[in-house]
This record gives C-alpha cells, structure tokens and sequence, in this order.
C-alpha cells in the first residue's frame, strides 16, 4: 500500500481495528448458532456479545509470545468475557475466523470498488453527453482515419466499464463465502448449521465444499478481474495522454489557476494524473499472477497463500479504488477543445475524405480505375503542396464532370459521420 | 502450438480453412443485409453463397504481393463469384471481418472447453461417488490433521469446476460480439442492420460501441478466465502428485499393462501425466498479462493486439483443451489404493485423535491443564517409541477414571469425522 | 511458434533434425570419452560415428509404441549401428540427452540472437550518425520541453542495447553447461570425466551439480533476459509510432512505391511494424513467469518444466529473433523528417526557450520576481494568440532595459542545447 | 510492503528521512562540482554542507501546498541554508534528483542482499559438510530412484545461490548510475562534470545518455534478476516442504521446546516458515513483469513508471531480504533425520538398486532379455509381497549362477552411489 495512492476508507477495512472487529462478530455469530444448537449455554453468546471486547496491543502483547494471532485474539476476548469466553470458537478452526473474515474485508472492499464505477459511469455519461456531436478524427495506427465524435469515445469508455462492473458483481459472488467448517472441512467438530447462521449474519453464502480454507480459484478469479479493470483504466489513461500531447492538444486534464509552472511556460501542462494511472495499473494487473499461484495448495491447505494476500488484498483494492476516483476526476474536469478537434481534423486539407470521393466518383459512373486516378492525383497535391482537397476537386475538370459542386461538398460534409451516433449512444445508454 | 498437446478438434479451428470459411460467411451475411436493405442487388449476394468459395494457396499467393489478407481473401472470392463481387465488403473495415471471425473462433473454441468441463465434471462426480466414504487422512501444511474421505477430495474438484464452468460461460458471453461498423465505428458507410444481421446469423450479438475494432477488455477478461480454469487444474495435479509420491502412495495415475520399465522397478509409476498438467497450466496461465496488456490500443485501435492474439489465441485453447481431456482422463482412470490410505492414516499410532481424546477428557469433568498433560505423555510416547496412542489411553489408570474403554474407543471413530460427508455431497452435487 | 513472426535459421534449431543431430553428437561424444576409459571398446565408440543415424519417421513410429523419445531415439540409432549400439548411452539417464541438448539448442538461438544485436546495433549507430544533429524538440510527458536532436534519440537506444547484449552474454553463460551425470546426478554410473569431454566437445561447460536435471534457475535468468530485450524493442516501437502520429510525422516506417493504398489516401502510412514488435514484445515478456515457475522442481526432478520449455524455449527465442531483424530493418530503412522536427518546435512560438529567457533576466540581474512577471505576460500572449515569444520580448521595453536584441536572439539559440551531443556520442560509442 | 515480513535495515533505507538524506547529498555534492567549475561561489557550496538540513513534516507541509516533492525539498533547504540556497540545484531537473536517489537506493539495497546471500551461502555450506555423507533417497516425479546424499542437496542449493550472487552482482552495476543531465538530458544548462563528480562521491558511474530519466531497462533487469532469486528460494523451500511431510519426515524445521501445540500433537509441527517463503517468492517475482512495462516511457520520459517503482522498489527489497534471513534461519537450524533419510530408503525392500542388478547380470554374460526376466520376477514379490530384494535374489538359483552372494551384496553397496560426492563438493565449494 503506497500512502499517497490510497483513500482512507478503503484502507480502514484493512486496518487491524476493522479485522479484529470481523473477528469478533464472526465468533459471537457463531456463539449465537451453537447456542441454538444447544451446544453452548445461552447465556455465553449473550456474555460475548454484551462484554466482547479487544484491544489491539495486547493482542499484539499475547501474540508475541504465543506467535499465533487467532489464539491472542482469543485470549485477549476471554480477558473481556471471562470465564464464559470457554465456549467461544468451540469446533473452530483458526481458518474459519480468518478466511471468513477476508470474505467479508473482500466483499466490502468491492463494494466501495462498485461505487466508484457508480460514479466513474455517471462521468463517462455526462462526459459522453455532452461532446455527443463534437466531431474529431478517429485515428487508426495514430493515423487519421475517418471522424467520430468526443462522445463516441466516451460512450464506449461508459460500455467497457459497464462490462466491468457486471464482471466486478460476479467476481463479489465469487469471494463472498463463509466457512465454518473445522480443522479439515468435515464439520467433524461444528454442526453446518453454525456455518449458515455465520453466513446469513454476514451477508455471505456457505462454501459448499471448504477444505480448511476457502478454495483460492474464488479469490485468483477476484484479482484477474481486478486486473481486467485496471487494463481499461489503462486504456482511458492513455488515450487522454495522447490527446493532450502538444501537437494534438484536443483534450487536457484540468490544470488549477494557482497551480505550479503554468504561465511562464504556459504549454506545459503535464498529463500527470493519467500518466500515474498507467502505472497504478500496472500494479494492479501484476496481482493476477501470484493470485492463481496461489490455487494449487496441498491437500487440504498449506499456508503459501497467506502471505501473498497480506500483500495483494489491501494492495490491490486500495490501489484500484484510488485510480478509479482519480479517472472519475480526471473525466469531470476533463478540459475539452473542440476548436482544436476540427484544427487537428482539418489538417491534411481534407485528405480523410478520399474513401468517400472514391465512392462519389464510382457511384456516379466513372470506372474504379479512373476514379483512383483522379482521387490520387488530387490526393498528392494536396499531400506535398498543403492544398485544399475539395477546392482541388472542384477545379478538376474530370471531377467535375462526374460530380457537381454541391456533390463535392456532400462528400465533405460531416454529419454523414455522424448520423448514427444516436443509435450507439441508444445501445450504450438504452435511452 | 505445441503438436503433442494439441487436439484435432480444437486445433481446427485456428486452422486456415476454418478462418477463411468464418470470413466467407461473415461476408455472405452481409450481403444478404445489404441486400434486404436495397444497398446492393439480391442477385449479388445469392451469387456469393452460390458461386463463392477460396483456395487458401491463391490467397496465400495474392497476400504476398499485396501484403494485406483481408484484401487477398476478397480477390480470391472475385475470382470464383465474378463481376458481382464488387458488392462485397460494402462499407466494410478489414477489422469487421478479423475482430467478428475471432468472435467466432472463441466461441466455437468455449464450446468444445464447456464440453471438456462437462466430461471432466461428470468423471469427477463418478469418482466422487465411488469414494465417498473411503477414509484417508486430510493434512494440512502437508501434515496429518484430522481424517476426510477421497471422495470428498473429489467433490470438492468438482465444486471448483462447477465455478470454472459458470466463468467460463460469462467469459463466452463477454467475446460472443460482432463488429459491423465500418472504419472507426461510426456505420458511415454501413447500415447497423448489417452488423445485427450478421451477429444473429452467427449466434453473437452486436458489439454496442466498436471503435475501429471490438473492445479488448472482453479478450484479457477471457483469457484471464483460462488463467484461473489452468489454475484449477494445476491443484488436481498437484493433489495427485502429491498421492503418487513413494512413501504416500495412496492414488496414482493408471499405468497400462504393457507400459515401459513397469516391473524391473514395478516402484517407478511415474506421475508425468499430472506433471505434465502442472507445466500446461503455466503456459495458459502466463497469456493473462499479455491480453491485458492489449487491452490498451490507441485511439480507434492500432495493431499491436493482432500479433498476440496470434499467438495467445490458438496457443491458450488449444492447451486448455489438452489439459482438460488429459486430466479427465486422469480422473477416469485414476487408481486409489482405500488400503493404503487406511495405513498411511495409522502411521502415527492413532495420535490423529489427540484432539478429540483432548476435548473427551474436558467434558468428562477433567481440567483443561491435567487433560493436556494425560494426552501429552501418552502422545510423547506414541510419537517417540512407536506405541499404539489407543492402547496407551486404555493401560493409563488417570485416563480410565475418565473414560470408559469403549468412550476411549469411540474417541478413535472414524464414523465421527465423516458424518456430514452426505451434507457435503448434497451441497455440491444438488442431490 | 506464429510461422509469419518466424525466421528460418532459427526455427532449424528447434526441428526434429536438429534436435536428433545434437542427441546423436553428445551420444557419440559420449562414446568417445567411454572408450578413452576403457568402459567400451574403442570400435564401438568409432562405430556409433561412423554408422551412426537416424529417421525422424521411424522414431516417430517407435515412439507410438514406446512412448519414450529417447529410448525410441536409441532404438532407432541401433537400427543403423548395429550390434555394438548396445554400448551408447552407457550409465546415462535421459535428461542428461535433453537437457544438454536443451542446453546446446539455447546457446546456439543466443548466438543468433547476438548476431541480430550486432546488426541491430550497427543501424542504430548509422541512424545516430546521420542524425546526429538534426534538432528535434525533447518531450517529457507528451509535452514539449527543450531541444534535442534525433541523433540523441538513436543514440539512446544503441546504448540500451548495448546493454542488452551484455545481459544477452551473461545469460549465454547460464544456460551453457552440459550434464552428463546419471539419474540423480551422482555419476553413480558414469565417471564425470564424460561429462567433461561431452562438454567440451560442444562447447558447454560442465554443470558443477545436476540433480537428474540441469537446475532451471539457469533458464528462468534466460527467458528473464529475453523478457528485458523484448521491452526495450518496445520501447523504440513506441517511440517511433509516437513519431509517426498524423500531427507529429518527424520519422516514418519505410513505405514501399508500390506499397496498397499510399496514394489516394497518401498520410495513410501506418506504423504497422512498430505496432506489430510491441505486440510481439509482449509474446516475449510473457515468458519470465513460467520460467521462473520452473525453477522449483520436485526433489531431485519432476517433469513439470518440459511442456512449459517446449512451448516457450522455441516460441522466445523465435518471436526476439523476428522481432530484431525487424526492428533492424524499421531503423535502417526509417524515413526521418528533419523539416517537420523544425516545424514542430516551432510550434509553440518560441515559448520552449521560457525557461532560459528566465535565466538570462535574473543573470542580467532582475530579480526573480520580476523576470517571471515578464516572461509570463508575453509567454501567455504566444500561447492564446499564437504570437512569436522572441518578437515579443524585442518588443517589450522591460525586457529590453535588461536584455540587448542580440542577448534575446542568443537566448533562442539551438545550438545552446546541443553543445554536449558530442560528449554523449563519446560516451556512448567510445569514439 | 508488509511490517511482519519486513527487517529495519532494510526498511530504513526506504524511509523519508533516508531519500531526503540522498537528495541533500546529491544537490551538496552538485554544489561542490559548480563551484570547482566556477558556476557559483564556494562559499555556496560551503553553506550548503554546513548548514544544510531538513525537516521533514514542513517539507511535506509545502507538498501540500506546491503540489512537487522536489520543490518542497529545496523551499525547506533553502530555510536552513539561507541566501545563498538559490544556487542550489543550479541546472537541474527534479529527476536528476529522484532518479540519482532511486540508484543510491537501489544499491544500497542489493549491499543488504549481497550479504544476506553471503550468510545463505554460509549456512548452506554448513549444511553440506555436515551431512555430506548422509544417504537419502533421490526421487524423480516424488518417486524413489537411486541414492543421493543430504549434503549433495545442500551443495547443489549453494551453487544455484553462487549463481544467483552472482546475477545480482550484475544488476548492481546495471542500477548504480547516476544522470545529472537536465531536463531532457542534453547537459543544456549544466556541466556534464557535476555528474561526473556526483557519481563518484555516491559510488555511482554517471550514466551514458539519459533522457530525463535514467533508461528503465536497467531497473527491469534489477527486478527480473530479484524474481530469479525469489524462485530459487521457492525451490529450497519447497524442498524442505516435502521433506517435512508426515510420511516423509526427513528433515523438519526447527520447533522451539516451548512452540505451541508441540507436545499433545507431537506431529503436528508444520513447515510454515518455508510455506510462507513460497508465498513471499510470489510477491517478489511479481514485480518483474511491471518492471519490464516501465521500459517503454514515451518520448524522453513519462512519469508512468514512478507510481509503479514507489510499490515494487520498497517492496521487493524488503520481502526478498527478510525471505533470505528467514530462509538462512530455516537452513541453520533445520532439524535432518538421516536414520529417517535410511528407513525410507530401505521402506521399498532394496527395489532401488534393480537397475545396478540388471546391470551386474548383463556384465556377468546373461543376456539382456534373461536378465530382465530374473529382475522382474524377483522386484514384483517385492513389490506385492513387501519381501527382501537382496534375499529373494540370492535365493533365485537362476541369479546365483551369475553371480556370488558378494557380488550381489555389492550392488546394494550404497558408496556406489556416493563415491563421487567429493568431486562434486570441490565442483562447487573449489575445495
């Protein structure tokens, strides 16, 4: 976890407060159910719930010693409880505290993560809304290709992260189990029941089949997906940058009055915020691999995979949470020159309509061939002496003795690119 | 590709002729949209289905001088259709027929890896079935805990691919689009009843918002899904590596009669077939990165996404088909010694159960204290001199005042720790 | 393998001929150095060369049978050796065939590869030379920031590689050791002096401790470096597609004459093998993971690292080997645009010099304050009406107390920023 | 990075106060190189040394406040050194600073692992005298084979580590320059001297040409070689896993007398530190892969790569070094059973040796089918039987034909196996 690239709330749940406090309802759910069961005296799943306490350096004072952190829990709760705490984590297995609690800090990790996209569409979407007819150059290869418009671009950056977020709730699905199943997934010890009622209390779904931990396929499926999103983070991140370069300048991330360097050189506002997000991506994306290391555990559990999600789980969601609202911020102040997106379009003199004349001159009669020689003798001068192509076009007698002037203009003419827009936005948007 | 771990089926559909015949057909559906819709004559596309076919050679051939495949692919299709292919590909991008040809590609490859599943989830549950009640010892950190069944081994496999099963059909349904937009997505030159006419005729549906090409987040969450299936895999493997070894012995891959080196050293079954699943997992897993990695193309695409997917495409499915049908076959014919396991699980003279004698001698009014000391001069002297820890409990008079013989016997009840294996079985197979 | 990103000399490495070719050569070397022992009789040793061959079809049909490649390799051999073919192979195990020619067929792909980086290297310093001092604006962040010159660029880049090619040779050395040391590595069967001759006879050095395998930390640092190699072929990919860009055009991937499509759209030339080595990069880099996941091999050897080495030892080296002559190729024949350089820098009006016009007041003795106030007041003036900065400055009276007309112009001076290019070629081309 | 798998030397050198110690030593050293120069006063330089400090809640109170780091360091300097701080950092741009920095930190980081390597490589070597004729089985797929020696193990981990030393040897030298070159690394407005004089008072070698930045192939080779490392970590302690497993338990690490849970569950001691050391190589191998993405920085730098090394720069470091002590611990206190080591050996009836049997009768004169026919039939009683190989064999009338009761005696000699481990110890230990 890198402190200038997290936001509290995300950090608490995987601050030690958060986790014991898991911890501790997990126990006094169960509490609840064995004494339901009759397995336990009522009168101890009251106890713990009315007099259940921790305090975190004492567990840390008993863990030292007894370099277990379950136990220290445990006894520093019994210090509370008293001589009823016996009956706490009867049948138990230490995994069953802890993986059940990283369910719960994963699936409330998510659903900060759900938010965010909440408020990252809602951006793209007003974003989208409105540059919907702001025409600019598609480029393909970063090459101009044929116009589309600044909406269009934020409409399929609004329909990658709708993928995402439907792929985040599946993924919530899948790390969102209990288990309460003993030292070897047998209920040997614990009648299932305990392990609904734990479930049910906590908003999760009893794993089917535990071993003594939760299978890890649940928790590589959450980071690949973790992952995935990053990727399109990346993929908005870098299409900012290369619109605010200095030659392109079409769009720009907001750059505050009072902020550093901006009027002695007033050309360099750096694209820092969308820079970091390709790098902050980076990092989430590397969690997918040592995720699905971690699934081949032996036999019924080692404890390989501990460590790693010490490391990945904080790092991994506050990473993401944060990218995620700084792209939300990034997109709302987004800076947007439309000026600039015509100036940039208009720059090969209307060169990106040459497909379109080609098709003018095929449909009005002239032979393929000769409709590539005239498209291309035009095309070259334009090309090496910076004319205008449709100026061109109307002086060139052969052009115009297939095409009349207004039909030239047609071809230039930019809503031919843009009358479907509607129709993507409709499906984007289901308006 | 690697021939050895390649299957004909899948191995079929990367093949050339299969992409060209995809290519046909997008082309054809096509024309019969554009035909409907009055932009090109009927005549036209009735022609392309009757006249139209491809001789991968002369594509080859004509590729090589003009550099471009989908052009090739055209003028190979003129040359049998004649004249009225000058309708095809009408307001059509190169990408509309490569990004919707490996559509169809992965979905034809999902299909024959659901089929996989199936097969490996139905011998699962076979062997889940007829082991459901063979005890073996369930060890964690590689040491003995407490007892399971192999039958619950299985059954927690199958849990898993029952997961992978329902990702990988979100996976499906995540690259089941078709893209019929045109240069950079606008359907300038194509009507969008082209695009959902080809994607209903080829069982996809029509990508919302294309840029020049079909979105890549949709490509990295597929392969990131095979990632986690080899994953999957790769824990069975081990699982059975780990059963094979020398002093376990307690499963082991079938070994055909007639098999090389067999019975000069009738010891050296070698597991090389789950071995060899361990390594096919890494090669799938490791082309997670790279497609997230693609996910970020410039601007209305470029192509550097278009190498990978050669690679990663072919190399990731037509492994993962392998290693399905490779393990499938594992499972089927997977031999488990019941024996063994039994004397594996006796190995430590019973201490297994020192737990439950533990909580025995507690709730037989024994203090915790004086029962860990009972449990642990006898455990020391099982541990250290071989002795029988049931035979120990039994001769030790500070135990008898406890417990009775046949209490201390119960103690030592396997029945005890396999009484929710039904529960279990009903969780995951649903019956 | 992608037979398009393929070159033929180093695919021949890793075809069946090859690799029989190099099993025959450490057998008969093999031979030799038993025979100088005196473990088998000289006319064997002699027999094996002179008679010695194989028929990839035939060992392929006894493989079917056998399912062993070396042993039907040996078969086959004997089948052309006859009778004294009994002595080959004599005390060996079969990884020390594999592996040592594993071993044989990575040093020979790294001598090519070393060869491509020779080459590489030679057109990066061409291009450096010729462009030596062709002034280009330097951009940190897409933006521009102060004067370069092409020459630097390449010059920066034939530094990089040759670095590359230093960790290239460093990972020639790890992966060229020979074992020759019986089925765990003890020379239980073998005197180690056959692994001596063998490895010097084809040029490896002995591997100081086999298990029955070469340890693969070797191979892991192998594909790692190729991994690093890969990256920076991406590095100049990307650069060059940056330079590439409609608004930026200062270089050009060569286009040929006749190339389809440069006429009637002739800005339509894209960088579509820049684009085509940054995927091919990834392909490369995707490989370290599995690699390093080799490493940790079961005891003495599991066969888990085969499959991943059979797909990844061909797939590496072929695709960096492709991707180097293409490279090479993209910078010996790159189109570099001195003109637009210019133009681009000239862009901004003069205002990349703000920051030394900034320093020549406060030199002249304006306080700091002040110098910034009046660089920013005709610093935004260039920038919101595209004024000229230097014209600017000449025109402003408070400017002009501090600064003559000829300091202004010395100021703008390109020359300023070039001065050390020389130190840098020196540095980096020793010359 | 994770505070439990941390150790403080490490640590500290990526603490604030650590970098801000660097910066000032690199702007002090900066100085003294102007003022040789005669850029600014030695009196400045002087001041600087002398009164030269800083505070580091009040640097990050004018962050804050001017949004740059570098910036803030200098304000803050500038309080302590008075007046003359305005010629500090004369010339320079911020990342000559944070990049020179990374470099000090990165070596200083590799000084720590060099020599945890060399405490590795001691207690390794230990390790291999002390049990250097301790006979275990060496088992290939987990299945027994022929003997080898504990102390064979150790060796053959120490000359992977000898290696690994030596890679990271390597990488030091790829991470230790220094670029002190301006803004876009043309020494524009600052004498390539300062970075010749920085460097050498900071132990550097300046860098040949920099862009803004030093080039992050560097960077890349110093994290893929750490991924290296942390694999061959992964290979010892999986190792030790399997040698620990219950059935095995050939050696085990060490359990301190007092470590809970040793006495009522006397087997129960679990391999979690060398568990969790796999789980650590994962985190550290990880970051290879965004390393290598860091290479291709746009044009003469972005800043996509700092988000990403403020993570994997501490974190890398920090989990490899407390993994090298931890796994150096594991080592020097690992508890070896050679009587274990023996009774495994011996648990398949003497079936190891049935190659050197076949072996022995082929050299006696029967012929290689009745050999394997007499092998055969005596290794299956074995095998079902659990019989004594040595005993059926000297009562097989058809063996003892062939050979004498000694002779079959010697083939079970285990020094056979061993009579080469001296050669192999000089091979790696050169003693």
């Amino acid at each position: 976890m890198i402190p200038r690239y997290a936001r509290p709330e995300m950090t608490a749940i995987w601050e030690p407060q958060s986790k014991f406090r898991i911890w501790f309802e997990i126990e006094a759910h169960a509490c609840d159910a064995q004494a339901k069961l009759g397995v336990i005296p009522e009168s101890a799943a009251k106890a713990v719930w009315e007099r259940g306490n921790f305090d975190i350096d004492r567990i840390d004072e008993i863990e030292r010693e007894t370099k277990h952190d379950v136990i220290a829990f445990l006894t520093n709760l019994a210090e509370y409880v008293g001589d009823e705490a016996r009956f706490v984590h009867q049948g138990m297995t230490s995994s069953d505290v802890l993986d059940t609690c990283l369910s719960v800090q994963l699936t409330k990790a998510c659903d900060i993560l759900l938010d965010d996209m909440g408020k990252l569409l809602a951006a793209l979407k007003a974003k989208a809304y409105a540059h919907k007819d702001d025409v600019c150059v598609g480029r393909s290869h970063g090459i101009h290709a044929e116009p589309v418009t600044f909406g269009l671009k934020m409409a399929q950056a609004y329909a990658e992260f709708d993928r995402n977020r439907e792929r985040l709730i599946n993924a919530r699905k899948d790390i969102a189990t209990c288990a309460i199943s003993g030292a070897v997934g047998t209920f040997a010890n614990i009648d299932p029941f305990v392990e609904e009622h734990v479930a049910k209390s906590l908003g999760l779904t009893p794993e089917p089949a535990s071993t003594q931990v939760i299978p890890r396929d649940r928790h590589a499926m959450f980071f690949a997906t973790l992952g995935v999103i990053a990727s399109s983070i990346e993929r908005i991140a870098v299409e900012i940058r290369h619109l605010q370069r200095t030659e392109v300048l079409e769009a720009e991330e907001y750059f505050a009055p009072g902020q550093k360097g901006s009027s002695a050189m007033p050309h360099k506002r750096n694209p820092v915020l969308t820079e970091n997000l390709t790098g902050l991506a980076r990092l989430v994306r590397m969690t997918a691999i040592p995720a699905m290391e971690n699934v081949a555990l032996w036999h019924e559990r080692d404890i390989s995979h501990s460590s790693v999600e010490r490391g990945i789980g904080p790092d991994a969601t506050i990473t993401l949470d944060f990218a995620l609202a700084r792209l939300t911020a990034v997109i709302e102040k987004l800076v947007v020159y439309p000026e600039n997106m015509m100036a940039n379009m208009n720059k090969l003199g209307g060169l990106i309509h040459s497909q379109r004349v080609l098709l003018a001159l095929t449909q009005a009669g002239v032979s393929r061939e000769d409709s590539y020689r005239l498209v291309q003798r035009n095309a070259m001068r334009v090309w090496k002496e910076g004319e205008d192509f449709m100026e061109l076009l109307k002086a060139d007698a052969d052009v115009t003795k297939a095409l009349s002037s207004e039909q030239i203009e047609g071809v230039f003419d930019l809503e031919y690119h843009t009358k479907h827009v509607d129709t993507i936005f409709r499906r984007v948007f289901g308006e």
